[in-house]
Parts: C-alpha cells; sequence; structure tokens
C-alpha cells in the first residue's frame, strides 16, 4: 500500500530542546503490528523530561522520543500476526514486558524489571507518526471510541488499577486528592467501580471546577478540614484513598481520613519519602500501597469508553500538531489551565 | 465449694507504684466464667505502663491492674454458661469486643472501638487471683500446654497475626526486625506458615543469640547490609517483612529490601511518624499494613502448642510470686536480659 | 404513647390454614427495639411454607407467623438502646446470629447455627402488627426510601450477595438463570457492581418481559442455545453465572457457559442434587459456591435504594392487607403473574 | 561437544503399541534448552493413553512420545540463553503456554488454550533420550535433588496447585479422597501449608499402608463412616477437601463432611458428572473448585524437596530403562502394586 520508507518524529536531544527530524518508519517484527499513529496524549512525564531530561534514576542520555498515550491504525503486521489487522483501529498499551520472568508469569507484568515502556529511557515513544508494537499489546477500538479517547485509555488504566489496588467497591467512599488529569480518570474509575462518594481535594479551585464533570460527588479545597478527618477515629472515614497529588501532606491528611480496615493508594510521584503516622496504620489497621503503572486493564478501559460509562473526550482541552509538539509541552503562554493536551501527528500545523 | 470473698491483686496508682492490695474477688456474670489465675506473662506494654503510666492516649487515671497474657482454671460460670465447663484449664483472649459494631459484625472484632481490654485504662487486667471473661473467650487447653504456654498463646496471637496480615506462605522469605519476645514469636509463626527463611535482625547480639532457638534461620545485627536489600532492585529481596522493633530505621531498611509485590507488616510500636520511601513502594507495588492486637487466632495457637510445632515454655526465662509482680515488670538487678517474664499469682512468695 | 397490649397476626396453623389472631405485643428485651410493622414483602418460602408446612428439614410443627421482608417505625426501646432511636424508621434484617461461635466471630454470621430467623420454625416472623428486634439489626431507612422498598432490602440483600460470592466486577459478564424476584434483584446488583453485560434466562417469556426494567442487558428463554456456550470452551463466556432458578438443566447450562477461571453461584433451591460436569470445572477452573442468606449488606442495599441506584419499588406489584394475607400467598385468581407481593399491616382491609 | 544426531524414543502407535525408536534429536530453538533426559515419572494418563490411545477427547491420531514428568541436564542452548546454562541440572515444568493471551496476561498460564503440553497429543513427551523446551521452564535443581525427585517436582506441582487452591492453612483439617501418587503428594503438601490433620481415604488397605509416611495423619477406608462428617452439619468438619479419586461416592462423602465456609477441590479425573448436594453447598456456603495442572508452582516444589521438608524419592518403587518402557506402563505381573515407576533413558536395559 505504499508505506513511506521514513517518517517525521518529535526527538528531545537535550532538557528543552525537542527537534522534529525525518527517521527511518519501523517495521513490524515477528508477533507485532505498525501502527500509524493518530493520537497522544501528553503525560506529566513527557513535560518533566522534556523540561529536566531526566525523571529520577531514568536519564535522557540520547536521543528520545517521548509519547506513551497513542493511539491509531494497523497498517502492517509482522510475521504471525493476521493480515486481517491491518485497518483495525487500536489503543497501544505502551509497556512491553519480557513475557518469561517471575513477575510475568505471576500476571504482574507491569513489574517486570525488563519491561520496555514507550517514552522511558532508552526506548521511544509515539510522537512520531509510526510505532511497533506486538499485536496484543495493540487493542482494538469499536468506532465509537474516538482516536483522542483511544490514545487516553492509558491514563484510564491508571485510574482503574488505582481503584482495583484500592478495592474500591460498591458503596466505597472514596477520597482522591489530586484533581490532575490522573486524579480525574481515579474519580471517574471510583463511580465505575461503584463508589457512593467520591471526594476530590486539590490546592487549585480552577481544577477542582471541573472535577463534578468527572466522577468527583464534592471537592474540598486541600487544607481545608476534611469532613471525615475526625470521624474516621470514631468509626467513620474514607473506605479508600488514592492519592494521585505526590504532596507528603496531602498523604498524611489523605491517611488520617480513611476509616478501620481501609486502603490507601499512593499513585501520585514527587516527594522522595513521605512520613506515616504509624499509630494511625496501626490502630485502624490500614492497608497502604502504591502502584507502578498497571496490568490487564485496556480491555476494561475500552469497554468502559465504548458504553460511554466513561468521559475521556472532555478530558482533551488542547490540540496541536507533531511540529508543534514543545508548545504542547510546555505551558500555554496565556497561562491557562490545561487538562490534557493531545498531539495528533496526521494533523498537518495550520 | 467456698471460693473466697476476697483476693489479692496488684495495683498501679501511679508510675512505679504498684501495691498489692485485698480486693473484692469478682463474679462471673451471664455469660461469663471466673478464671483462677495461674500465670501472666509479662508484656513490654505492662512495663511501660508501669515506668510512665500512660501509653501515648491510654493514661492510667485511677488504680489499674495491668497483665493480659493470662491462663488458669475456671472455678465458675455465670448465668448460660455450661456447669461443665467448671475444672476446665484455659487461655484467656483479653480484649473483648462489642459484637455489635460494623467492625464486629466483618469479623475484625480487634478494631471494635468499645472493645474492653484487659489491663489497658480503665479496664483491670489478671495481675491478680481471679478474673471474669466471656466464656467464649475462655479458651481450653490440652493438658499438654502449660500454664505459662497458655498465658504466652497471648503473644504467638500477635505473631500469627502478622503472619497472616502479612501473607506469609509457603516457601516465603521472612525478614523481622526485632528480636524481642514479639520478634521470636513471629519468627515462630512464620516456620509455621511454611517460612522457607526466617532472618531475624536487633541491635543486641545477645538477642540474636537466641533467635535460632525460636524460628530464625538466620540472624543479622542491625546496621550491617542485608542480603536481600540491593537484590530487592533486581528481582529478589524478602516476600514478607515484619517490624517488631519500632524503629524507623529498622523500618525503612525492611521495606528496601522487600520483592516486588511483597508485604511489610508494622507490629512494633514507638515511634510516632515513620518515613516510606514512595518510589520503593511504587516501583515494587509493595503493601504495608499495621497490626492492632488479633482476631481468631487462640484455637490455631493452642492447636500449634499442644502438638510442640512452636516452644512458647522456652520463652520464660523469669518467674515471680505476685508479691513481687514489680519486679517482674523491673529489669533485672544483675542486669541480665530476660525474654518473658512471668507472674504466678498462686506461687507462694518464697 | 399508649402502645396496645395486644395485636393481629397471620399465624400458619397448618398448610394452607391461615388465621388471623390477636396476640400479645412483644415487648422489646435489653438491647432490642419495638417495631411497628409498615410493610412485608412475601417470599417464594412464605409460600412454600403455607402450601406444603415444611422446606426440606424445617418443619411447621407449632402456629407460626410467616414474613421476614419487613420494615417499619421503631415505636419502643428495651434496656440500654438509645430513646433517640423511637420514631426511626428501619429496614429489619431477620436473621440474629449468636455472636459467639466461630461463624459469627470470623464475620460469617448468616452461617451461625443457632441463627434466630423470622418466619422459620419455630421462630415468629413479621406477618404481624409489632415485632422485636436487636437495635443493630434494625437498620434505619431515609425518608427517601419508601416502606415496601425497605421491607425489600431483605430480597435485594440477596441478590448483593450472590454478586459478592461470585465477584462480579467493572465490566463482568454475567449470566442470571431464573427471572423471579432474586433474579431480577441479582441482576440489578450485577449492574451496580459494574457488570457490562447482564444476561437472564427464564422458562418464561412473561418474566422476562419485565427483566430489562431490573437490570437485564438482554434475556433467553431457557433452553434456547446461549451465546457464549459453545464460546466458553475458545475462551469466551460468561465471567459469573448466578443460578436463581433452582433448576438442574439451568445449572447444567451456566456452568458450561462460564469462561475459564470464572465464577458460579448456586443461590435458587429446589434440587436435592445437581450433577456438575467435573470436566468443565476441571479444565476452566471454575470456582462454585452456594449462598445461605448474607451478611453485612443492609447498609449497602440501603444506600443504593436511597441513592436510586435500584428499583425496588417497581417490583411491587400487590399489596394486601394484614386480614388478607393467605391471599397474598396463593395464586392470584386470575391467573396473573406476581413480581412481589406486598402485606400491608397497618392497612385496613377495603 | 558431540552430541548424537539421533536418539532414542518410546513411540506409541496405537493402544498397547508402544515401539522404541531412533529419530532425530531435537535443536533448541531461539529461547530454548536442549534436555539431555535423566528420568521420567510415569502418570496414570501415560498408562491411560498406552492402553486406550484417547483420554476424553484428546485422542492419539498420530505416532506419540509420552511422558511429562521429567528431569535432566542441559546440554545445548538456543539463541538468547546464556551458555553457561549448559550442564545445569533441571526440572522440566512440561505445559509452555502462548505467554499472549487473557490468561497467560493474568498469570494463569495453566489456562492457556494454546498451551502445548508434554505427551499430550499431539505434542511430543519425554520418555526419550532428548527434549527441548524454554528455557524458563527447565528449573534448576540443587545437587541434593535427586534426578528422580526433580521428574517428580511435575506431580509434586498438582498436589502444591490443589492445596493452593483449596486454600489450605496453618491448622487446617484436611481430608484427602485417593492414596495414589496424587494423593500422596496432595497429602505432603497440605502438611507443608501447615494442616494440623491430614486424613486420607481409599478403597485400597494396600494403598492406605504407606500413606502415613507421605503426610496422613490419619487413614481411613473409603466406605467407612468420616469422623467429621455428621459433625459437619454442626459445626465441625474438614476445613478442606481434596478429591484425588475422580470417584463420585468420594466426592459425595468429602462434600458432606466440610465445615461451613469450607472448601473442596477436584482433582481426580474418571467420572463424567458428579452429583453435588446443592443443600449442603449452600448451607454451608462451601467453595468447590477443579484444578487444571498448575502454574507458578517450581521454584516452591523445588526449595521444599531441597530442604528435605517432602519426600519424592520415597514414592519411586519401580525404575524401567528406557527399552522396557512398555513394561512401565502395564501392570506388574506379579500384580504389585506401585506407587511410582519411572523410566531412566540413560539407563541400559540389563
Amino acid at each position: 500500500m505504499g508505506l513511506p520508507d521514513t517518517m517525521r518524529a518529535a526527538v528531545l536531544h537535550a532538557p528543552g530542546d525537542l527537534r522534529i527530524e525525518e527517521r527511518p518508519r519501523p517495521t513490524p517484527a515477528y508477533g507485532e503490528v505498525l501502527v500509524q499513529v493518530a493520537a497522544v496524549g501528553v503525560c506529566g512525564s513527557d513535560t518533566h523530561y522534556f523540561e529536566h531530561g531526566r525523571i529520577g534514576e531514568f536519564v535522557v542520555r540520547a536521543p528520545l522520543v517521548l509519547g506513551h498515550e497513542s493511539a491509531g491504525r494497523i497498517v502492517a503486521v509482522g510475521a504471525d500476526v493476521p493480515a486481517d489487522r491491518i485497518g483495525q483501529r487500536v489503543s497501544v498499551e505502551p509497556g512491553v514486558p519480557c513475557r518469561r520472568c517471575h513477575e510475568c508469569r505471576h500476571g504482574r507484568y507491569n513489574l517486570c524489571p525488563d519491561v520496555r515502556f514507550f517514552g522511558t529511557p532508552p526506548i521511544d515513544g509515539a510522537f512520531c507518526e509510526y510505532v511497533t508494537v506486538p499485536a496484543d499489546f495493540a487493542h482494538p477500538v469499536p468506532d465509537g471510541v474516538s482516536d483522542e479517547a483511544a490514545g487516553l485509555i492509558e491514563p484510564m488504566s491508571v485510574g482503574i488499577w488505582a481503584c482495583r489496588k484500592g478495592s474500591v467497591a460498591p458503596g466505597s467512599r472514596v477520597l482522591v486528592a489530586g484533581a490532575g488529569p490522573i486524579g480525574l480518570v481515579t474519580a471517574q474509575a471510583a463511580r465505575v467501580f461503584g463508589a457512593a462518594e467520591v471526594i476530590v481535594t486539590d490546592v487549585s479551585e480552577a481544577r477542582l471546577a471541573v472535577a463534578g464533570r468527572f466522577g468527583a460527588t464534592g471537592t474540598v479545597l486541600a487544607g481545608t478540614p476534611l469532613a471525615g478527618a475526625e470521624n474516621a477515629t470514631a468509626g467513620g472515614g474514607f473506605d479508600v484513598f488514592v492519592d494521585c497529588s505526590g504532596a507528603p501532606a496531602a498523604v498524611t491528611a489523605g491517611l488520617r481520613s480513611v476509616r478501620r480496615a481501609g486502603t490507601a493508594v499512593l499513585v501520585g510521584m514527587g516527594a522522595d519519602e513521605v512520613p506515616i503516622p504509624v499509630d494511625v496504620v496501626q490502630r485502624r489497621e490500614l492497608t497502604l500501597t502504591g502502584t507502578f503503572r498497571y496490568a490487564n486493564t485496556w480491555p476494561l478501559a475500552i469497554r468502559l469508553a465504548a458504553t460511554g460509562r466513561i468521559d475521556l473526550d472532555g478530558l482533551v482541552t488542547d490540540r496541536y500538531p507533531l511540529d508543534d509538539a514543545a508548545a504542547a509541552m510546555r505551558p500555554k503562554p496565556d497561562g491557562e489551565e490545561r487538562i490534557k493536551a493531545v498531539v495528533l501527528p496526521q494533523l498537518r500545523a495550520g
């Protein structure tokens, strides 16, 4: 069908130095598919790499293509992949594990020490025109799900995973700290898991203002006393607390507001260490866990998007052609708040 | 059968002020039994109350009988309790819940906000000649289990509960921080749960020296590098870490030595706050929990003691008559290390 | 406040022999409340006792008041119950456990061998004007929940329990056999638990016709091939199968339609034995369980009713005053299908 | 190192028609190792194929090499496998899954619909001199574990898996029906999981006679009343029942002897259908499941064998060279009972 031999890609060379380059188009290896990228969400980690060139121990040492929230259309298949997959619209799961280690064999493939994750040094990501991925990590999406929503299945998976790890159940009262994109998908996931109450907190009133559209049943400005907090000592409190803020103060306040035998999930990154109140964890026998990406979430997330149980399109506030990928990763010149920016590699810059 | 109307009790009036007094003998109420106390272990919380008059928010405001690791013989029963229980040797489970609240109805009766716990203000404990307790909290013990061992079912329960909460399983590699009595029962419990390896750490070489008799397969002086620690990043590490030390440094080192998807259980008390390494908890998806006493452990602990799977008698290093209860709660004059002191109310001071 | 000394009750003397009698009004004992009954649903077990005088080993040997799906208003309290509960509208949880046995202490109080269950020989039920029940088994309902809905919290609990036992989760595909009241509440519960698909089967097209109003996303006439059945061998199939029919053929067909690692829950009663296909259970590692009533479901069910997540009022097709309780337990003279009949003890026969 | 180009293999052509043939020696593909087979246990399924040419839907349509309980030494490696694995003694896990399907990604790789299992049509097994297998399915064994024990890690895995699925826990009372090899490894596994009591039943007193050496704490001739059975109604009974007999009568009797909230695991094959007592399953809320092979058991089983916690060598009663493989699959001429026969391909027939 005449696929080009090269493609454009947004390549990070150094902090702030993102260049649009012509690169060889990848070829799908055994078991892989070639996806023509239609939409790629911009994640906080992308902007962090763009600004700082590193996240903790992960350092951009060689030119790197960022982007891991991608969707598109299969345009070619490698050996041992049915040809009828060509033409399929897919959402790309960006972390490909080894399939052989202890973690993979136990179904915890997100913990595979040899996982290759899009846009994480030294693995290239999806701010480009074509990517290859194993066929089973290219998940078909029905027509009712837009390209942009298909790309945002990735952050949605983070929220679903948090709710699974936190054992959100029908009737649960859930506290979500942080009203950024991850807080908003977590709130939505909590509702899908049957939560009766989802309270979202944030330091920004602007961010809280939109939370009601994405699952929150109530919002509280960070620092304001939480209805549940004192109550938790007496036997009330939240069933589940999910931190999507990364702020130690939010974690401490959240833990104190959880009921006996409740759970807390740390999703947000930022602080190296967080002090936890030992007596609260012990007297209430709280269960605290952290999440690292997700496993086995795509089929559910796609089904939820397809049936309208979640709203991913509504998260997208800004769209950029590939040539303007740098702009997508910088704050908006007018200082306006974004929820989610999306890069559309097939869009020609106007 | 001629039960006396009064009894002797060791009553704490103020820090360090423990007096042997004559008190009315209690009478078993509806559903209760009267137990003539044969042996009562001395817990670290007893000595803490004795020295400081308080543990955190629990303050000794009125004269209090301490002691909650007790066993003895049923000598009378209240209404609705079969008379044939008289004469039975029993181990006393010292925390009696309300049986009606949310926690009780879910089987988590240790978290009952209205639990009445022996020797915790304002509830009297067992450093005395007779106690009453609901019939189902007086657990029969077979003849092969000594009175002292029957009393130590209580601390053993703490170890069992820690292993349950930590999901210790056949083949597990377990790290236990702290080689005091709770560390030693936890190590024993871990072996019963099938652990293949139980490494115990402590700051005291003297305490470590006995750990091998109580389940440890290896010991490490605290501060020494742990074989598992670096390894944990690479995919090795301990399956379960149980802190019985309460030392923040031990908690941090322990957490860093746990494998991906492993668990950590905080049993030891001491620090108000412990800093946890967020990135370790997240990248390995560790599960961290605290324990508060125990629930539904007596039948198992008694069965283990009866079949010789655990050694409780070996923990007892010092015995005191009731009149010397204060001595049981003070450090030994010769500075020698105790493992576990036991008060024997029926023993006449020599 | 002038409570009457006597009350009317519908008393079963023999199969088909139900008499309205004047009986002493019960008095709330220690820890109990007195409830003036407003509404009582008629369960299949009530009609079975009415027709046959027994259900399996449970035989009506002495005059018995049936009815266990009840709600009303607290009009008096026993000792140790706060007086401010008087006036409260409540849903009555009808199985009161001993709170002391192995099952109760583990939170499985529905399995208590000494449970006292309303309307099950020899315990009287709620087809009468007043009942007593422990205060914590009289669950407050908000004003938005009608008396009839408050009574139907009981069957709703059966559906919730089935979904808990079957691990219905977000995105689940669920098959429910039987479109009677229990099938309909199970279908509703499945949706609340996040099921993406709920297929209901029945031998009656009339019953299937209403299933769509109560959670079913599709219906299939029993005996018709199930879309999922063959598929299950290939890797598809239902995640959860709940039998609410009691028909062996439905159980067998249902089991064969469950996917690998799926679950099956037997709720319906009827057959003494059901043949299960061993190779299917083994090759797919199905988990099969039965349910016996429920535990810890009232708070969730009330919350769901209060927030409009479930429709209980819509189940009520027929209402009877207490004097016509016998009619409520007989088939309708016109042969018309009932979903749920309700007896209203405060309604005067017109 | 001079590996031969051909090898001897025992090939089944038709029921009872097993021929020793010279075949090309296999070559390890990408990611595989070549194992020189040292010992292969004879499983009941091997003898069933040998006698009948089929097991249910699995039919031997082309010449087939049986045998799936194998161990040996790595003598060559394929691409991408470290050369230092050559020389390693290994136990071979004989079911290689696709690693890509829904089941594999969830860690339930034993349920992979595309699993390739040794000695199951049309996949050749290990009654031969060399086999290839993916490197991660050749599990290293320490020197303390014999070749024969290393081969029997496979049946041991069946017992471990049964105990995992049945949630055998410290203190459990376990009933095992069937004292064949699978019953004996299950009894051993139950002890390792902490079971306090393991009762084994069988129709053969000869088989029961050896059960005490392999974990049984008691034995009961099938048909004899079980101590636990009546008791189960009253609140006692076994915590876990594992059927390793495949006999419907044993399954029914076993189910009736399980306590409230207990579990039953169907391991034994034989009957197409088993009638289950619905009221028992419901009133006690039993959980019933079947097992299909195992997943993630090798590391534990090897560790248990290495530390002497289980006895696999003691199971081997008969040894045969490859040339006598047919004899290994036929009943012994003297009618004597075997526990486990082993084929030793490197042993020269005497």
